[in-house]
């Protein structure tokens, strides 16, 4: 325990930002992918965070993404925003299209952000919030790669497609919520896999298509959604909406585009902006005040908002800094080294 | 069995129709309602079918209805069109911003329709599947009255919060899912109740916040969101997008404001729409073909599409027409002579 490194946020956003520079990647996707992970770590996300530099750097060299690749803002005018990714991370798309988004869906009352032709690995939380630090609600989800069964399927074929919500709150954190459509992460089924444990009943099926406890099973079969055949359905939702509506891959053609799970996969998201100002306008009542009595009333009786567990964690890291592990400090030191 | 009578569709229509007209709702508002009750009906969606009907009347007969109100729409060239139902039936303003909303989709890409101060007692799928039919993707959500906790709480706050979603098919019923957020709906509680069975466990909590399999005390306490936490987001997301946000009713409003879950509630409506054709513009391939090989995968597996049963009921009555029993008849025939 005493063998750790404490470094403020802005000291690790400059070592990723390295890492990713010394690795080819242009500036602007350097300074976004950075962000993104560095604000995984500070959350305490661990699944989001350092851990994810080695598979952006394996993508790379896979040559899976375009690391110097300007994502273009097309933009006619409409309610309809599209980046076109040209191969680049996420992160760096979603940068150039979000002032643009904000601004249109306040003039519009509503808009959408399409980013195309990504390659994808972050968490969706980060997009959303910061459109909620401009005072929208912001809608956003993306296929991945087909690891799920629709509800009565027996084959992989959705992928864990993830759904992301934001509400802006005044003096606190935003209302914010992101989490795959499966009922667990892949990475779970992997780690009781790891641990020789079996994993509870209703996370996957076998490659039989019938229910199984077996990690190794079921990582050989596909995965369950969450909530049966509602979760199913938002899932499918998501494929059409964020995959063919978009014109980008759903998970099946992401999965045979890429032929492996193990890299970052390629395809689409889309964000939906929407102004509460806007559609609250002529109503009387403001509508984050309003919110805030729901969300007293949620609090109120003992349950909890998602995402506090890391907006707590985050107000540590923020006042005491990220405290790494010396494998961590090594690991970071290495990719330093390598490039 | 040979006692039932045998309607055409049409024929169905002209009676409800002129049962809410004798009741003194406006002829767009009867004729809106009796649509998506025959559509119910003719779906054999019997919750949703002519045993509305008394719903309606009694909520018509307690004054919280405006039967002879004309929804006004509010369109000021935005991607956020407004309909101010003054407390009106919704279907009746639903089916005056439907048109405007598919023609502004159409146009921006994505267009939202916010219902206001409507009185709303329908599924959401009439209205996902109208703009399917004008060759769009809808999703729709709205409040009810506080009858679910939320996830990790012990009292009802949140509504059943359907989220109903629409994708057109060329040649095929269209893609629709229409859903509570809750894990059941009050109904089936009801009818266990009435019944004398034990309700599955993870339905509800009775009063005192504990998890209960007995009818009676699971509707004196609160109904539970599907998918545990992750219905629970995202049924909070619905009162924060469809109350709050356009500034209308959440469901612990609805419920004081009516009193009583026995009523039809008064609150208002978000329905967004999107055009695959635009979304999808200058990325090649057709968004439509592309989904139907989801679906082909879908169906191939041996799964199912939502709303298969009500399409195929459907198809039936179309071709062989809406059986009623001998006291549905009645029932009919009573409501004909009573107003």
């Amino acid at each position: 325990m005493t063998d750790t490194t404490t470094l403020s946020v802005e000291e690790l956003t400059q070592i990723v930002t390295r890492i990713f520079s010394q690795n080819g990647l242009s500036a602007l996707q350097a300074e976004a992918v950075a962000a993104v992970i560095v604000a995984g770590e500070r959350d305490a996300c661990k699944s989001h965070g350092i851990y994810r530099i080695e598979g952006c750097l394996q993508t790379v060299r896979a040559g899976k993404v375009a690391p110097q690749a300007e994502p273009e803002l097309i933009d006619d005018g409409s309610a309809l925003l599209r980046v076109d990714a040209k191969g680049a991370f996420s992160p760096a798309a979603f940068a150039i299209g979000a002032p643009v988004l904000a601004q249109r869906a306040k003039d519009q009352g509503i808009a959408a952000l399409a980013i195309n032709s990504c390659t994808h690995f972050s968490a969706l939380w980060p997009e959303v919030e910061a459109l909620t630090g401009m005072g929208l609600a912001a809608l956003a989800m993306c296929p991945s790669y087909s690891t799920v069964a629709p509800a009565g399927g027996t084959q992989p074929l959705l992928g864990t497609n993830p759904l992301a919500f934001g509400w802006p709150r005044p003096d606190h954190p935003p209302y914010v919520f992101d989490f795959a459509t499966s009922v667990a992460a892949r990475g779970e089924i992997e780690l009781h896999r790891r641990a020789g444990k079996p994993i509870p009943e209703g996370w996957a099926i076998g490659p039989d298509g019938t229910p199984t406890t077996d990690p190794e099973d079921a990582l050989a079969g596909a995965m369950l959604t969450f909530g049966g055949h509602k979760g199913s359905a938002i899932s499918t939702m998501i494929e059409l909406l964020a995959g063919a509506m978009i014109g980008d891959l759903t998970s099946p053609e992401a999965l045979d585009y890429l032929g492996t799970t193990s890299l970052s996969p390629h395809h689409g998201e889309l964000v939906i902006a929407f102004s509460p100002e806007k559609f609250a306008a002529g109503r009387g009542g403001d509508p984050f005040s309003r919110a805030e009595l729901l969300f007293s009333a949620i609090l109120g009786q003992g349950a909890r908002l998602p995402s506090q567990r890391r907006f707590s964690a985050r107000e540590t890291s923020l006042r005491s800094g990220i405290r790494l592990s010396a494998a961590e400090m090594a690991m970071l030191n290495e990719f330093l080294a390598a490039a």
